[in-house]
């Protein structure tokens, strides 16, 4: 497992440059990859929410994440063994939607002293522990060797989404640079109670609006909204050629109803 | 071609590191570059400006580049072979200006679904046809394997530029990190026609300032307006130790005009 | 050495692909790790302190710094042999203070055009001069084939720190993106100086609080100001869940005084 990927929300700089120093000094051939660093500060929801989307592209490989508000406050280091994968972080639910997507086998605790650097910092785990970790995995160390299993780690997930005959109620998981709305409506839920290219009632937060849903932006008029599948396969409230998040004031956490005309 | 170089208006994140999780996938030997992934959001002119400004510095390479507000409605999917090198992305004019520096030879539709993910997403070309594509051209497929020669691909260019006795015309094709404007006018049209040190007359945008000529910022006082040769060998207007983009109240577009003075 | 890092204040973007493409073209061995693209324009002092926080993580590498206000100028461009690692860039300081870290060795002034590019731009050393030394050191040239030693460096420091029997003097050097602010006081002069736990007098550029000094943000309740000692073994004045920046109005510069209560 060559691959190594880094998801923080360090902003890229000399935090991130620290970690890929401690994983290139353990394994040279590591392949460093940056997913994200420019996760909103402390918000474990939203890096959760890049992993879960993107983890399920790469081949075989090891996964980091550290979005981690409570460091140095007692919370546990740990590794998600998945099928083919391991994903190494904070115990705060950060790794978990993604986990479940690889295939979540079996959660450890990172405990051996012998794979953290000598001094950790109680301020920056991602440097002393995780780096060092995910290096020595990525060598092929086992997880039995650097902690023991745990069952009661902490969990995440997006909120739960309804369907009746009438509507389809969720919410607004993450806003993407050019302001679509991706809520955590599966693709699944929608796809058989509408048709592409039928008018909706769309409400974001309250207000109403009606919109087409759409296998593509570009086939509606310029600044309309519609609803689209996004490319993981939620269901995202989009503008052509505009922001939706502007134009609907909406944001993270955002009720979204969609329903029939 | 072990290097695959990526440019794009997703902003550093989860869509890129999705496509370069694709691309490891296929090819676990590709040497992946960031060459910039903030072009502003569907902005193809500033796309093609940076793939033409430096993708001449690269060794033979595989360029894939992706800002395109047409993805999913028809447009064309293209790789374009050049002397050495090969660029893949939308058939928009993105990919044209640089390809024409690196020697271009033929382009060629994408149309082969075996070089394709089996699930193409309709918003999101980049990791379903691109990526894949650009990895398959690294491990030595040829394009004639991918697709079909075309000939009436989209053109792109920069606008044209004006040499009289008594000035030069042309325009701010981009504003770069330090507010520096950079223009459409050669390198060859100014340095026939001004001599290093000599004073200009210098329009932006309608407005008059003077300034030298010179090769460096740093000659000149403290926030004062200069023209200098960019290092993509433009002429660029510029203000010592400050931003012309503020001071000039300028960007992309605005008319420039040099004159005797 | 196959490692070559960046730190520059370019912004991700063409300049340092632009980099990356002249390197990868001398050694396509080379392992680019970037380290910040967004030190503030121009700021040597922001640079120096990139570098000195974060190379000692790195194995022994090539590391080239461009943060550059005096290209073209007449400034020396230098290699910095430390004990396991060589260091590229301006003379002008910015590679100093991470150079004492590494073992600083000797410095050498870069002469010898057979490895700069044939035609050096005089505003873009960073990939005509820099970049192509840095490529030809990580192939194992020398920094004696390179240039010439000398002795007259420019040097740069953080300034001065004072310790009394009551108050400790320092000043902010760094603020993160947490908004935390690094000062020049280091973790031995605080350590012996007062207890974990202790709550201490704290001035920030001439404002008066009171805090913690503590081992770590989270203990202390969300919104107050404590002490800690940052990862790079400074002391660093933070705000628990917020931004000690915002909270205090303070920035790089400021002077911070720690007193007993």
């Amino acid at each position: 497992l060559d691959v190594i990927t880094l998801t923080t929300d360090f902003g890229m700089g000399k935090y991130v440059a620290a970690i890929k120093g401690i994983i290139l000094g353990i394994n040279p051939g590591a392949r460093i990859v940056d997913v994200d660093h420019n996760v909103r500060p402390q918000n474990i929801r939203e890096g959760a929410y890049v992993l879960f989307s993107c983890l399920r592209y790469f081949p075989p490989s090891i996964h980091m994440g550290v979005v981690d508000p409570g460091v140095g406050a007692g919370r546990r280091n740990i590794i998600v063994e998945c099928t083919d994968s391991l994903l190494v972080g904070p115990d705060n639910g950060l790794l978990i939607p993604a986990s479940r997507v690889l295939g979540l086998k079996q959660v450890w605790e990172v405990k051996n002293p012998r794979f953290m650097r000598p001094k950790v910092s109680p301020t920056f785990h991602g440097r002393d522990i995780f780096a060092p970790v995910a290096a020595h995995l990525s060598l092929g160390v086992a997880p039995a060797e650097v902690g023991a299993p745990i069952e009661d780690f902490v969990g995440l997930d997006f909120g739960s989404h309804s369907v009746t005959e009438w509507e389809i109620r969720g919410q607004v998981i993450y806003v993407d640079r050019f302001g679509n709305l991706i809520t955590n409506i599966p693709r699944e839920a929608i796809e058989g109670w509408a048709q592409f290219g039928e008018e909706l009632a769309i409400q974001v937060g309250g207000r109403a609006y009606a919109g087409p849903f759409q296998t593509t932006y570009s086939t509606a008029p310029k600044g309309s909204v519609l609803l689209t599948i996004s490319s993981s396969d939620l269901l995202e409230v989009s503008v052509n050629m505009g922001s939706a998040s502007q134009k609907l004031g909406a944001r993270e956490g955002f009720e979204v109803v969609v329903g029939k005309t």
